[in-house]
């Protein structure tokens, strides 16, 4: 079965010399200067009420132990990650944790991406996760009742006060990364580096065209105006968005390629899931994959992902890479390549 | 009898989707992407010496209960609002606390908008209130004597210290308003997010022109500049400024339309005060009603008028809101309409 | 015998509405928002190691319960301003404390105006004034081997950090005040909010001339600049200046006109103090006087000033104000006036 | 033998006037205000584990004691220096501690410059050095993967932050300096102050001309601008360099140099490592030599250095200097000399 996988791409500069340290690729965030693994553990698939406390410690020392060192929480769900802080073994500063700014809280001031929510929502999830600051904020979709503006000073606020080192969006259109970044520029304020996108088999535009294109406008806007963010998520859990469309017809062809998927998988000697990982990971914008698992096996099972990349996807004209295009039909153009 | 209240327009983007929580609904406040219920307590005017501990707490409860998260204080009186923060039922994100930095300290150097005073000022309430922050603070009456760069340097200074997440204005005029806003702009400091004005049957020149017409004109600004202020209030205090005036000419005109009104009120179904209320609501700019009330009857009386809002004066040119202009005799007019 | 006089001219909005404080006049401290008494104790002439504790607690009490709320501290010398700090009857909103960044330190990282003396120089004098901010700091003497951005960028800092309201400068030309002045506007800093600099009878080019064609300047700049710095200070120090001189032919000249002066004064019924202060006072440009006393007579004769001031300097075309620019004959006269 | 030396250059206003203190000159670092002695102390060199704890304070002690006030520690190696603020002779407003952000921690996010390993790196060696705060902090050589914009945001972070008080760069090309100024100007952030270059007789290119070019450049655009980085070090640490190098042809030839300034500085009565260090002082830009000595007699001897400049290299047409250039034969030329 295929394993949820969560995706930031935007790594522009893909540093394969640096590339040993642990078995796990090592990428710029977006457009930061933060490096992190090309595998994250995100607690909010994974954990929750599901899994044990113990379990999820386990997983955490297991990811951390193969070089992953970045790890998604989210302001909503029960979180275990404080317990990480607490093991002797990992340095705060030797990995990254990333949280979510969530849009529907209990009461209405607690919901959106008021400068109260960001601010009252990060101290909280702050206190919960005992820490002093979280690495990369997310705005989690973009608030239409919010002026943009108020939005970046709010996360240009919570940067400025230590309580985060970075801010990103997530599942926010081009348009509204495009309209962040200007709104940063024009009050000098601290732009977003990243954008965490929903990435997979079946909805590659964004990722793929949309967001590359966007990098390409702002990065020939005047010199050093490289901070432009660029991200991407992918969120299979488990084929659950294939399961819930499998009756209609757009689903059951789905149905058929993810099929002939495992088998182009048997045959090149790994699992549905490293494949689609590894597919996922292939995309020159995408910083990181995030995992989603619940045991231990699946996790090792998911690392391995990586070293199917090697082999599989060394170049974006790689036959496996064309093979893969050709049996899913649905490769994006860009609107340059359409009119050519 | 009419009861006191309080007016904030400015909320444009009237979310009528989003109106189930708890009977009251929500609007934003001014340009902010705070959410505010459409009717806030006034507790400068409802409390103070006139009535017991037990009472203030008592209103607070039934408001917060119905609805209301929008609560009022002042730096000069005597508050109970620390109450407010000690109650189990309520969390500090789940409501909205305002002050004031009022003109008139006992120290020359305690008056006005002196960096100095403004700073002491909401540290006094602060301290007072046994709050951290709050979430918005008023500058009560502009202070000719201080230059507008101070007070916008200062504004922006207690919101990057944490002590306030927005600022607004109080009694200022669209003039000086304007000015704020474009020192802001000048300086890339932080812009007000509201205007807090007198508003009532016989004063609707600044809330239903002036600060539209500013608003429109700021509009017209470059891109993003959307935060801008545009707020009244309207403070009723039981007919308080007709009494004054009963004698005069003008005042006895009023006082016969006065009457009418609550034949208006009787008609409908309704009390006087609640007609008042909900016509205060009807107008577009408007974010919120403070109410100043001393009895629970008076409390669940006044959070009545929304009922009566909803099918008194569901357009702006409903048949209700059309007597009414023509009881007043007084719709102020745009001068584009005054020139066309 | 002359007491010393200190002086910070700049109020421009000479308020006399405002004037029924406690006997003494409030003016806007330079063109900031701040209201000063018009005259202020200056503690560094005043004190020291040559009055006793006692003494200095005397003096301070009796200036403020005489409507004087402005008090003058030091980096270098004893200080006993903690001990007003501690007095029950003084809040610290009601009152407003100053103090000076010295040049010369022991070491050479103590001294001038770097950005590391600014800030550890005022976080010394906060310490030994056992306060958390000082109203306005004043950087005394602008230092050449400082850029001015670095000096303008540290007094930003300080007041970001708040410890202090505001900065002035003491001491500066004309030019290098606008130096600040610019370099505030280039970067979107602080500008200083006035000037403290010596003004006495023989010594008026600067306060009568330079700093108002320096103020007009300014103001001639885009809209909202009027946070312009203006300020001078006197120190008569007990004619200490003269004696010095007075073997010189100038000396000689000068010792000659205070003795007419002190005919004038005593013609006038008040003491030569008294005239030289109002005389101070009387310069539309000034804020407000240092008194540099040692005894409570001294103390008492020397707020005398202020109702000499009231009838003898009604306008700047009184008789008395002709008499004596006709004895001491050195009017200054601005480029305009020597052109015409 | 020669003693290893470091160098900063940058102090363009050498005020002769100023040398007096306990022997040693002092000067502004870089551009800053900040007034180094002409010899500092280089821990990082001198210290580690090859000398005891004793010697390390007795040889900062002397240091102090001859008048030097600046003592450059880093990230990753044993510091002593916090001994240094424990000593009652010694004020911390006194004297200068900088340190630097290292390139290589262990784990990937604890290198390069990274907003959050500039951050975590300089929060860890405050802790480490128990300081509040240092006064430079130096960016060492400058990391590709991290954008020009982030680095020089967290700089102005730490310092806004109170964690440092200018910031610098340690062996970045003049390229990229003039980035990280352009960066500064374009947001409105705050500037390096130095550059930490290697110098010596065999590397002179960069800070003979290729850094006063830069200066020339940046000095050009508008005004108050002057804050431009100017520095270079040279680390010549006991000829290390030259013994990697001596089977060469290159090496060979340098090695017969050598021997021939051993014997100029014969000649003069002075030891080769006081030669190396006046002849790399004598540079118009440096600010600073620093120093890197592992026994009192070394310092000693090393600190007569500056005895020798005066005499020796009294101008930059002095007889010595051209002996010294024609002996070495390197003398870099700018490009305009090139021309001409």
């Amino acid at each position: 079965t295929g394993s949820p996988v969560l995706m930031w791409p935007g790594g522009i500069r893909r540093d394969h010399s640096c590339s040993s340290h642990r078995d796990l690729e090592r990428m710029n965030m977006g457009k930061s200067g933060l490096r992190v693994s090309c595998l994250g553990l995100g607690t909010w698939v994974t954990f929750g009420s599901q899994i044990s406390d113990e379990m999820a410690e386990n997983l955490m020392a297991i990811a951390y132990e193969n070089g992953v060192n970045l790890f998604d929480t989210a302001e909503v769900y029960k979180v275990y990650i404080s317990l990480v802080t607490h093991c002797v073994l990992f340095r705060r500063s030797s990995f990254v944790i990333t949280t979510k700014i969530y849009w529907g809280g209990q009461a209405e001031t607690e919901r959106g991406l008021s400068r109260k929510h960001i601010i009252e929502g990060l101290r909280g999830s702050l206190s919960r996760l005992q820490l002093d600051y979280v690495d990369i904020v997310f705005a989690n979709r973009n608030d239409v009742n919010s002026p943009m503006e108020e939005i970046v000073r709010a996360m240009t606020f919570v940067i400025n006060q230590g309580m985060a080192m970075y801010w990103g969006t997530s599942r926010w259109s081009a348009m509204e990364i495009m309209e962040a970044y200007s709104v940063a520029r024009q009050f000098n304020l601290i732009p977003p580096v990243c954008e965490q996108a929903e990435y997979h088999y079946f909805q590659r535009d964004k990722v793929e065209v949309q967001l590359p294109e966007l990098y390409h406008k702002i990065g020939q806007t005047p010199s050093y105006s490289d901070g432009v963010p660029e991200c991407s998520r992918a969120a299979m859990k488990g084929y659950q968005w294939l399961k819930e469309r499998v009756n209609s017809e757009d689903g059951r062809r789905q149905l058929v390629k993810i099929k002939e998927l495992h088998l182009v998988a048997d045959r090149l000697g790994c699992t549905a899931a490293q494949l689609a990982i590894a597919w996922c990971l292939r995309s020159e914008g995408v910083s990181s994959v995030l995992l989603g698992v619940s045991t231990t096996e699946q996790l090792l099972e998911n690392l391995g992902a990586l070293r199917v990349l090697s082999f599989l996807f060394f170049s974006s004209s790689s036959y496996i890479n064309i093979s893969i295009d050709a049996l899913l039909g649905n490769k994006p153009h860009s609107k340059k390549e359409l009119r050519s």
